[in-house]
């Protein structure tokens, strides 16, 4: 079956071509006829190939490869090394037991949540209205929270309309739907090297190529960002301005201007996703206010804030793209938001207690950054930069080492890393592991990895 | 601009091709050069068109249709008529204010759900785990309402296993992951005719050709239903077996038979919805028990009969796929269903009030069908079956009124109906009206219908 499968994914065997007959097939691997013919019947079975009475078995449509990237979404049988998949990282984290430490994770421990917020949340939508805890709501989220979302943007100084605002099911969902409404097959899409790994795992659902540019302190490296506009002419670029995920990079006024004055040149559109912007200490440069959410469209979400257990996101863009945007939400998962999700996201943030939380987080990140730092110095493990905010902190291992290995190690004794490559487009970041300052608490995660790195 | 658009969308001017220069074009559409030049200054700040220095303006690629499907999605300048747009009756209800009446939407008013048990759910929840409260969960969705499918699906006869049932963000959600791991461009997919309308939207979303097959009382027409899987090589049949959206119709066993016979023997794939399975009086039969999950996809969800406000849906298929489906809903979405609406779930349906609660929806819909149907008989508008459940009557109109006119002219006046056209393909249902006998308890619904019909 697997060197059927093979043949077929790697074009050997396209679609409508016949495959070779039981006899031939058995004596080329050395196996029994009924070893092949129960292989073909199982194939069949699952619609990979398809008998024609008397003429033998042919390859179906089934078998194929989406496209190129979508290979990895699929059943290889032989798994990728964990330094190259951008699904490993969240795969381990997201079905890891209560045991397993997660200092690779991109969440916080759920004792660092305003978690007595939430209960609070829950009780006053137990006393809810029967229609909003029944009904879908309307298309683009409840207006509550999108007027909230206005509020916060007029106060940066964008100054958006409802219109221009619409929740999502998550920041992810988001991103995605502006992908399913702005690509076209073949697009280069830009991303920045290192960048989240999900971005990657998205676009590999769309059927573009993704091209990558630099990250710097400050931001994409603006001469890399030009070079690739001018030779790739990339559809949109995919981007965190605050606390970068995973380098913690500040966007500079300097780049940020570059980088837009570039993107208009180009005809580039620019996704701005500023889920780590209450971490910040204070507001730094954003593309999507230089811009005015122009060509500039920002997600966000509330999962690393609030809870990544009540789905929500939103995007900010043109009137003319949220409404293309809703539609297409309507057709894809049927309204919006949960009207329980969004109510219950609005409560807590306009409840007061939620700035006060934020700024104690923001305190004991700091201080749990420092400690990590220290102690990750301690084994030669040294940060790229000390970002100003946010849980992570990019981090290059002693020369020689490799953090797919460290990683994989790691994992074998219940502690879950986030080598360098699963964010590396262009491969490069071999040498780096990002760590989650936040989820570095238990002693465990300084001993194993040691032992790992030998 | 609209005509420029219209020239790109009709395919006139492809990309790359240059536009008529500024002089040329104010003169062929006797304006002023100004109003030109302002014209393509704002299309190429939507980027649609670009400059280049000294040589004029250019088509890029994003004012062009994805594919013709997605043009509804978009911008057209001229609206649709109402009976040909299956996003109408959704975007009408959904957005619809208070006071306006909805017997064409589809969904219970809320005092026809659950609220209390709602209520005593979130504040149970309000007291659960703090990790539940706000991490993501596991990439399936919570084991605890997995497995309760699973019991579920047990009763009917199917064997199931944990790794075979995935929690999606909504029916529709689920639907489009499968759409999007199995169909690839100029795939043909099967519907029924009629058919729930999203079924048509969410098709618009992906590069496939839509063909019908009539719906019978008894389920799709077997002889056209076999015409069509010859002619077209359908990849994919969606379907919902119990109390079809629109028309209520019950599969028979005979035709179950016929069509999963036909499925095999043509690999086709079937995405059996199985949304209102509660609101039968008695199991009917289904695709996927027959199949046993091989090559059928059960999907559902809980906005019917729990709320739809808790976005929650569910696959249930071929562990392969499952395992495909969870990467792609990761990538896409991040995670699942929100746990936080899955744990909600889960404590209600075990709740011991659920089967009481449906019991009464039951009996209470049953009244309000027979009372639904002797008025509307009282226009002359007659059902084209009684169905054995669920809160739909499918009618036809008197001889020689067109139900988008008539639902046009309510819409004016407070009532949102659902024409015919919305639920076909074909364009063949014209003379009928699909209503929520749940939601025309207003005498103000036959009152302005009436005055509709003239």
């Amino acid at each position: 079956m697997a060197e059927i499968r093979g043949r077929i994914a790697g074009g050997a065997l396209p679609p409508g071509d016949r495959l070779p007959s039981v006899r031939r097939f058995a004596a080329a691997m050395g196996v029994s006829p009924s070893t092949v013919v129960e292989a073909y019947d199982r194939l069949e079975a699952e619609g990979v190939i398809r008998a024609r009475r008397g003429s033998g078995f042919y390859v179906t449509a089934i078998g194929l490869p989406r496209d190129p990237p979508l290979m990895a979404l699929g059943h290889a049988d032989a798994p990728r090394a964990p330094d190259i998949d951008p699904f490993w990282v969240s795969k381990q984290s997201l079905d890891a037991g209560p045991s397993v430490l997660k200092p690779g994770c991109g969440w916080l421990p759920d004792d660092w949540m305003p978690v007595s917020a939430l209960r609070k949340g829950l009780r006053t939508l137990a006393r809810a209205d029967g229609a909003l805890l029944t009904e879908y709501g309307g298309t683009r989220g409840p207006a509550a929270l999108r007027r909230l979302l206005i509020g916060r943007f007029a106060e940066e100084g964008i100054g958006a309309t409802l219109d221009q605002v619409m929740l999502t099911g998550s920041g992810t969902q988001a991103i995605d739907l502006i992908c399913r409404l702005l690509l076209r097959p073949g697009d280069a899409v830009l991303v920045d090297d290192p960048c989240y790994f999900n971005f990657q795992a998205l676009l590999r659902a769309h059927p573009v190529r993704v091209v990558s540019v630099p990250m710097t302190p400050t931001g994409p490296d603006p001469a890399a960002f030009e070079r690739v506009l001018v030779a790739e002419t990339p559809r949109l670029y995919i981007t965190n301005s605050a606390l970068q995920n995973p380098t913690g990079a500040t966007l500079s006024p300097q780049t940020a201007h570059r980088v837009l004055t570039l993107a208009q040149t180009h005809g580039l559109t620019i996704v701005e996703d500023d889920i780590f912007a209450d971490f910040e200490p204070a507001p730094s440069p954003r593309l999507a206010i230089l811009d005015g959410l122009n060509r500039v469209i920002r997600i966000g979400s509330f999962s690393k804030t609030l809870s990544s257990a009540i789905r929500c996101g939103y995007i900010a863009a043109r009137p003319e793209w949220i409404e293309a945007l809703s539609d297409l939400q309507i057709a894809t998962s049927f309204g919006a938001v949960s009207p329980v999700a969004g109510e219950l996201v609005a409560g807590i943030l306009t409840g007061g207690g939620y700035r006060k939380h934020m700024e104690e987080v923001r305190h004991r990140l700091t201080r749990a950054r420092l400690e990590a730092a220290e102690k990750l110095g301690r084994l030669g493990i040294v940060p790229w930069l000390m970002p100003r905010g946010g849980f992570y902190l990019w981090c290059r291992l002693p020369e020689g080492l490799e953090s797919a290995m460290i990683a994989g190690r790691c994992r074998e004794e219940g502690v879950i890393l986030a080598p360098g490559n699963v964010f590396s487009v262009a491969q490069s970041a071999g040498a780096f592991l990002r760590f989650n300052v936040a989820q570095m608490g238990d002693p465990r995660v300084l001993t194993v990895l040691a032992r790992a790195m030998g």
